[in-house]
């Protein structure tokens, strides 16, 4: 078994992998259990060479996979494994460092650190800001609400809007606090007046839902939390990315004066997945929640540990690959395509609107557009299993005041136009 | 750029690092924020080549690392990013699967269901087990205590020992639990006479303890929760693996009447960082916990995701590395490598033993060897902080008894007789 032999085949796999996947049914048409009953039942008990394990890939796993990296990817929030991301993996790999404390990797720590510095810029947040990296949006919202709990003792209730993500329900389920939800107005968005903070220990605003992408007015929340002492943590996972192109910076009035924020470069910035940026201006309440050093960790570098922030103690070199990203695409590169994905889903928003049979149902603020037929529930829902079936393209829906709505992401570095007016075809073909 | 040929630069590139570093001094040599010292302020605004990283990484980022992928780390738990694993990571950000439900990536999910069902066969758990794989073993137990706490409502106090792992302290924090630590015996193993389980909903059990690699007797404190109906979680991150070798499964009597267990194959079984297992045969404690199933992500598919059983709602396609390496290896390689590594430990063992100036000071069971030279505290501290400088080995420490002591881990795959031996040389020079 040669390595080198090995990851040069891995490779001409992927190269392989990405120049066919637009050919592949999008959303994997396997049934549940026909993977698994694919597989054997146990683990083989002599080695096998890695080209083995290639072919099994081509041959059991990719069916099963629901292609991320197609062009025509339009479910959730579309995402790019970028080449120069997908390398930086690769070599994060391959280095295997474990940042548990400063001295097992100060390279991971810093970089983490310093690139973290590099995007606040970026996206316009004020400087000084300490920030880190979580695997994702669901551990960064729990180590921020964690944070906050902390920060104000016997206050027990979190504040959001109906439109915020589950992943909010699901920290103040494992951190026991209360979810308050206030109502949004015409266009999905929290109502800074009926904010009630009576016992909040936090208010989650967010910029870009997962339903409609509507941003909470993230300036007047903060006014209100400030006046009553009360933790703002702002959810960008999706839309934070946009924020490096300044046309787009309304959407973060206010966040300066979030006590923390969350933006997902894995998710609109091209970097692979596993990586939930997270930044606070209250450093201190996030070392009083998670800093406990034992004995076996204790060192004589006077600097504290990037565990002491947040629910893990061991981390991936999660930097190496968002260092890579900015630097192979340039902040002007990553501009550029977020642009393009923006001008794509506009134009798909404007062919909706053209059509009397179809509507668009909430604004299109970024690179998601919320649209349905004219017509039932059961018509929509329908109209989404069949496209999806099809194979040529794949869409998810949510539900908006009560009605089924289809929604079209946009995020793939090679969605182009043409991908863009095949999916528009395909659902009036299936209508 | 070209994603071909900067692939195989990459990988290029590793060989050469392979192949060097043993000659890099093992601690990083670097002080606070030299690192990011020698790092621009700010991400460029033009697009920078692949190969440009590459020099960088050699320039900044390697003097900046501690190398974990070296033959003579011998601190905290050693590991291995094996080849077969590292090259199964490429192919994960490659195909940047999200495995946030079910249809979105079937063969994420029902691989890593199989992989866990694979190992649980190696290591003797008993079959239909619940397996999932978490990034660490801090969210590990950070779920399996959430879900005891769900299982057992208005029961507050999780037992332990002074032994076990910092991060049950930790999750314990983030859970609102009480921390209740029982005594150990002179081996530095729980005392299940000593279990105080009044107000319990969990006790913690540890199978190689993080400091001397003590085993609780699982089997005695399986009995006292089963009459008292507590959670019984079992923490064998480290030694877990080494159950593989029927030899040692000693050290698993009993686990199978744990509640849960988790197992990191990241530590010694040659899996790149970011595999935890996790098992439970009270899958449905985990789903009450934390299954939340959001419009968003309603689909006909009748299948449980595997969001619904840990904190996170997307995960990588984890499983990928955990089945490469399985098959690459085979059962009966990675015994050897167990075995081997077994070997190394107690050679090393044996040196110390012979040396009237030294002495070993808790029994060894696995790879670790606590050990210290007769002596005050200072001076030990004064030999792990030299021999560390001098950059030949790397080692860390920890605390038994009140005593300074000093820890040699084995589990580097490269690790050889001629590495241990300078152990031993380096350390017998500086004292």
């Amino acid at each position: 078994m040669s390595f080198a032999e090995d990851g040069k085949a891995a490779i001409d796999w992927l190269v392989g992998y990405q120049e066919r996947v637009e050919e592949l049914p999008v959303l994997s048409r396997v049934q549940p259990g026909e993977i698994r009953a694919a597989l054997p039942e146990s683990a083989p008990e002599e080695p096998e060479p890695f080209s083995k394990v290639l072919e099994d890939i081509d041959r059991i796993i990719v069916p099963g996979l629901t292609h991320w990296q197609s062009p025509r990817f339009f479910a959730y929030f579309s995402t790019t494994g970028s080449g120069p991301g997908v390398l930086a993996e690769l070599l994060t790999a391959g280095l295997n460092n474990v940042g548990i404390l400063w001295r097992a990797s100060p390279a991971l720590q810093e970089l983490e650190e310093t690139t973290l510095d590099w995007l606040a810029q970026l996206l316009g947040l004020p400087s000084g800001l300490h920030g880190h990296i979580e695997e994702g949006a669901s551990i960064s919202t729990l180590a921020a609400l964690a944070a906050a709990r902390q920060a104000r003792p016997g206050n027990r209730v979190v504040v959001l809007s109906e439109h915020a993500h589950s992943s909010v329900d699901k920290a103040c389920r494992l951190l026991e606090l209360e979810v308050r939800k206030v109502p949004t107005d015409a266009e999905f968005r929290l109502r800074p007046e009926s904010l009630d903070l009576e016992g909040a220990c936090a208010v989650v605003a967010t910029v870009g839902t997962t339903s409609s992408t509507s941003v909470d007015p993230v300036g007047a929340i903060a006014d209100v939390c400030a006046d009553a002492g009360v933790w703002l943590h702002v959810d960008a996972a999706y839309a934070g990315s946009a924020m490096i192109c300044p046309e787009l910076r309304w959407a973060f009035d206010g966040v300066d004066r979030a006590d923390s924020v969350v933006v997902n470069p894995h998710k609109w910035l091209l970097v692979p997945q596993g990586c939930s940026a997270l930044w606070t201006r209250r450093p201190e309440a996030f070392r009083d929640t998670f800093s406990l050093v034992p004995e076996y960790l204790r060192t004589p570098d006077s600097v504290a540990s990037l565990s002491e922030y947040g629910p893990e103690l061991g981390r991936r070199f999660r930097a190496l690959k968002l260092w890579t990203v900015l630097r192979c695409y340039g902040a002007e590169g990553l501009r550029a395509r977020i642009r393009e994905g923006i001008r794509l889903a506009s134009l798909f928003e404007s062919w909706v609107r053209e059509d009397p049979d179809w509507e668009v149902v909430a604004p299109r603020h970024f690179s998601v557009v919320c649209f349905r037929r004219r017509g039932s529930d059961e018509e929509n829902e329908a109209v989404l299993e069949r496209v999806n079936e099809r194979g040529e393209i794949f869409i998810s829906h949510t539900r908006l005041d009560g009605q089924y709505v289809l929604r079209l992401a946009i995020g793939n570095e090679q969605t182009t136009e043409d991908d863009v007016r095949r999916a528009w075809d395909e659902l009036r073909a299936v209508a």
